[in-house]
């Protein structure tokens, strides 16, 4: 899998969660390719970051394509806009065949919906109050 | 410490990450008391929430004691806005000597500053990406 698609990484989103992946990533010595609508988004890359950037609107395929989703294994779609990266991540799944997809989601209520299509999702705010509850039950233990 | 002070939990911003965490501990039987600004944010928590709820501003110290902070033992600070957080956060340890204190921060960079004093920190940014990170990586050995 890896091999015949030369594990191109897409990230949809230079905010501050798609810019700590995408340095992570390239850092790790993965091909990374990021999307995002503004260009001075990509102010928040690495100075080393090495991977290549697209100014445009990834719900339009024409930007996909230029990113070279045909070959790609993962895409991660994470702008702040729910409605996009759900639209992008499933475009990338059902179209594209993208092997791996995630999507970041505010409501987590709708996850199995995305599972049934093959699409992980990462809700920040879920993940925050676990670390936070993790913490309060911590502390009422100490 | 749980006796001494009726293992109170004050909970600043009832946003989707507050509100997640208030169910959750009230639903776990602590006493829970969330502070916010907006009386809208309220409809957040569940139907069957049984703790106090105060509007206001928390960065307002009167606020506060109307939240009964000398007897808390938690205070969570979980707004949007990370300077009230940490001014809030501050303020309930080294005011009101409240035993466990976390604040919800955007940039991660400043947590040595903050557990100096005590203080825990929460990043929703950071704990997204190293999920999103951890899914990359299963991806790539799946």
């Amino acid at each position: 899998m890896s091999t015949k698609k030369n594990d191109l990484t897409i990230i949809v989103g230079c905010g501050t969660l798609g810019s700590q992946v995408a340095n992570h990533i390239y850092n790790n010595g993965a091909n990374v390719i990021v999307i995002d609508r503004l260009p001075n988004s990509f102010s928040r890359l690495d100075s080393s970051f090495g991977g290549l950037t697209i100014v445009g609107d990834a719900c339009d395929f024409e930007v996909l394509r230029r990113a070279e989703i045909e070959r790609a294994t993962t895409l991660l779609a994470v702008t702040d806009f729910e409605n996009n990266n759900i639209f992008v991540g499933q475009a990338a799944k059902l179209l594209f065949h993208v092997d791996n997809v995630i999507v970041r989601v505010i409501d987590k209520s709708k996850e199995a919906i995305y599972k049934g299509m093959g699409i992980s999702t990462v809700c920040p705010s879920e993940l925050s109050a676990n670390a936070v509850i993790e913490f309060y039950q911590g502390g009422k233990n100490a």
